[in-house]
C-alpha cells in the first residue's frame, strides 16, 4: 500500500477495540462522550444484551438528543446453545447497523460487541467490512469485541488490543457495579 | 499470594490502563461515564495539558456535579526539556491527588497519564502506591498512562494494556477532532 503524506483532512475513521481485556466498550463509551462534548450526533448498537450496564444508559439520557444506545436481541446473552436464534438477532442486529450507515444521520456509530458475532460464525466479517469500507466519508465507526478478524483489522484506520495484564476476578474480587458494569 | 475465593463484596479498585496505543484516557472517560451513571462522584487530574481535549471538558459541564475535570499545570504538555518545572508541575498536581485521596469524597478518582509523570523520574512511584494503598476502601483509582512502573502494577487490581495494532497517522491521516481529541 502506497503511504501518503500526512495531511490535515477531515476523514471518518474506522476504529476497532479488540483483544481479551477490558476496556474496548469502555473507550468507545469514553469517544462517544467526548464526540459529543463536539457536538457530534452519536448511535450506540449493542450487540450483546449484558444484564449489567445500567450506567451508560441512564448518562445516555442525559446526553439527549445527541446520544443514542439500543441494546439488540432482548435476552440475547451469547450463552445460548441456540445458534439459530443467536444468528438470527445477530443478523437483525446488523441489519440495524446498515441501515444506520445509509442514513447518514450520525457522525459516529459504534457497533457493540460486533466482532464477538463475527468470531462466533453468526455474521459473515466479509459482508460487515464491505458495508463499513461504503460508510458515508465523514463517518466513525468502532466495531468493538474480541477476536475481530484479520479482514477487518485490514480494512481499519485505527486498531487497539486491549490485553488483559491483570485482573481482579483471579484475586476473588467480583465485579463492581459503577465500575466494571 | 494467596487465592482467595470469590465473594460479591463492594470494594474499591485500583485501576490501570497502560501501553502505547489508544484508550487509556478514554476508557477512564468511559468508566467516568458509567460510574456516573450509578450515581457516582468522580474526580479527573489530568497531569497533561494537551491543546486538544475539549470535547470531555464541556460533557463534564453537563454531567456536574458528580464529575469534575482538573487540568494541572497550564502549559504543561511534556515537551518542555526544563525537568525542573516539570517535576514541579508533576508534584503539585500529585499533592493535589494525594488530597482527594484524603478527603474522601469521590466514589471514584481518575489520575490521567500519571504513569507518565512517574516514568520520566518526575514522580516517585514508591509514593504513589504508599498513597493509593492507603485509599479508602470502597473508593475507586484509575491511572492512565503508557510506562506503568511494575510496583503499581503489582499494587493494582485490575491493569489492561492497550496495544497498538494499527493507527491512522501511519497511512498519513491525522488525528480526528471529536474522535481523537
Amino acid at each position: 500500500m502506497e503511504k501518503k503524506k500526512g495531511k490535515q483532512e477531515r476523514i471518518g475513521l474506522v476504529i476497532v477495540n479488540t483483544g481479551n481485556g477490558k476496556g474496548k466498550t469502555t473507550a468507545a463509551l469514553g469517544t462517544a462522550l467526548r464526540a459529543v462534548g463536539s457536538g457530534f450526533n452519536v448511535f450506540m448498537v449493542q450487540f450483546i444484551k449484558g444484564p449489567w450496564k445500567a450506567g451508560e444508559h441512564v448518562i445516555a439520557e442525559k446526553l439527549k438528543p445527541n446520544f443514542e444506545i439500543r441494546r439488540m436481541g432482548e435476552g440475547f446473552t451469547w450463552n445460548t446453545k441456540d445458534r439459530e436464534r443467536d444468528t438470527e438477532v445477530a443478523a437483525e442486529a446488523w441489519s440495524f447497523c446498515k441501515e444506520l450507515i445509509e442514513k447518514e444521520k450520525h457522525d459516529l456509530l459504534i457497533f457493540d460487541e460486533i466482532n464477538v458475532a463475527m468470531d462466533l460464525g453468526y455474521l459473515d466479517p466479509a459482508e460487515v467490512v464491505d458495508a463499513v469500507k461504503k460508510k458515508p466519508k465523514l463517518m466513525h465507526i468502532i466495531l468493538t469485541g474480541r477476536g475481530a478478524p484479520e479482514v477487518l483489522i485490514d480494512a481499519a484506520d485505527l486498531v487497539t488490543e486491549m490485553r488483559e495484564i491483570k485482573h481482579p476476578f483471579n484475586a476473588g474480587i467480583y465485579a463492581q457495579k459503577g465500575i466494571e458494569f
